[in-house]
């Protein structure tokens, strides 16, 4: 099953979407007494999973527009940094200059500020003089179903509701030059989202390929597989010591191709197109400006 | 002037407090209307000051229990390391041994989440297993009033709603093997802060002392003279592509005097007490187990 955040003539409404059919169904219409967010959602999903029928019915997706579908994450997003091999070794020259007699035994893990989240279809603001060094890192992203703290890699994926999207925009010069990437990862509209969740029971996301074109070009091109940390191990990870929400929000890296990564680095300039694909989920496509 | 979350006999309550004359006053009761909680205050601060009268009346302080003033901050709290010279030299052979080399001419800033803030006289958890490398660190914390984005360092003053205590405990060991310090720096309970908040009418937080001690032994004594870069320029750093928003919190670094640095380095341990102390707002203690 497929989840979004639709703007349906106005109204914002979590929905359920079949993109074969091209239709979505309001979740207010099938589940009596729903009025919440995607949020809200997550939290009440086992409870009214049942309820969620799309037997008959349905209204005209392509006249709906999809939000992020969190719009607004409950805190900041944790992200993770170099977790495909590839993406590690082109990187091994910049970024992490100082690291590489680092063997790299445990994830990277910074985060997005909430607020920067826009959606499928939005400009992101190129920032002007702040930086001309904006890179994209195209990301399958895991939303957090059931809460919880110290949870082992055995249980890790009980706890997944689903996947979306993320285009983990940076600003490289920024990014380094602090050290810590947090600034430089949370500029307004750094962090597109969407267009769907995908549903844990519909998508494998340890099987699944991620795609990333700038002006229909091929840049990136991985796979789940080629994770350095697999998706439990980010799960028991982040929860370490630290309590998961329902709604929380993983980043799990990018593949090789970045910009930043190619001789001489490219960065985006005003009117470029980033089209991210991720199989089983659908496209995120953003314009820069 | 000083205000407070007050567990008020159970209610919670956004008060003003008068810590010499041991009162304090319900926002709510001053201003008509007003029913919401110190994000909300921090808001509409500018529009309600002028009624926010305490010439007569106030309720026995004693008799409420702090809560923390921001008890959920609306994301997670920008936090600066490495901020005191007389710090920066004390840690330059452990955590920041790869960064010698870096003349650090950017602030660091990373993150703490939410919901790890804990209030004054609360127990910190100790994680066990997870971190046997626990350390205080205290600091002044920036209260954002008013926000806004590209903030330069002239106007930066003008944004500022107040300062409080927070206490950035750590996972040393979590902070250094992740490369990027949110996880070590996030785990449940690891941000007391407190227990007021003083405006910036009535503090300079860019002259005032900040004070640890660990059961009863004088650990830290830093002032903020001495921060490597000061309030304006962290403010400027936070908001350079980054929309602030009132309600944002931003810990401005610890002194020299952590556990870390000590020969042999000192951790806690269940029982102890950290005191912290900021001249101008008032002392924060919290107990470790």
């Amino acid at each position: 099953m497929k989840f979004a955040t639709l703007d349906n003539q106005g109204k914002t409404q979590v929905c359920i979407v079949n993109t074969e059919k091209n239709l979505f169904w309001p979740v207010s219409e099938l589940v009596s007494g729903f009025d919440g967010d995607m949020n809200q959602l997550v939290h009440a999903y086992e409870n009214i999973k049942d309820k969620l029928s799309t037997d008959s019915g349905g209204y005209d997706l392509s006249k709906a527009k999809a939000l992020a579908p969190i719009e607004r994450p409950r805190r900041n997003i944790f992200c993770v940094g170099r977790n495909y091999h590839a993406h590690a070794n082109e990187l091994a020259t910049s970024v992490f200059k100082d690291n590489d007699k680092n063997p790299q035994s445990w994830p990277i893990v910074f985060t997005k500020v909430p607020e920067c989240v826009v959606a499928h279809l939005d400009i992101v603001e190129l920032p002007g003089e702040v930086s001309q060094q904006i890179d994209y890192e195209a990301e399958l992203a895991i939303i957090i179903g059931k809460g919880g703290k110290n949870i082992s890699r055995d249980e890790a994926m009980g706890h997944v509701f689903g996947y979306t999207i993320v285009n983990d925009v940076t600003a490289r010069d920024v990014q380094i030059r602090h050290q810590q990437w947090d600034l430089g990862k949370s500029f307004d509209t750094f962090c597109p989202m969407g267009p769907w969740i995908a549903t844990a029971d519909e998508l494998d996301g340890s099987k699944t390929r991620v795609r990333c074109w700038v002006n229909g070009e091929l840049r990136q091109d991985g796979a789940t597989p080629d994770l350095i940390f697999d998706l439990p191990t980010l799960i028991e990870t982040c929860s370490r010591g630290i309590t998961l929400y329902p709604g929380d929000i993983i980043a799990t890296g990018t593949p090789a191709g970045v910009g930043m990564g190619m001789k001489p680095a490219q960065y985006l300039k005003t009117g470029d197109v980033v089209r991210i694909e991720v199989d089983g989920i659908g496209v995120l496509e953003n314009t820069f400006k």
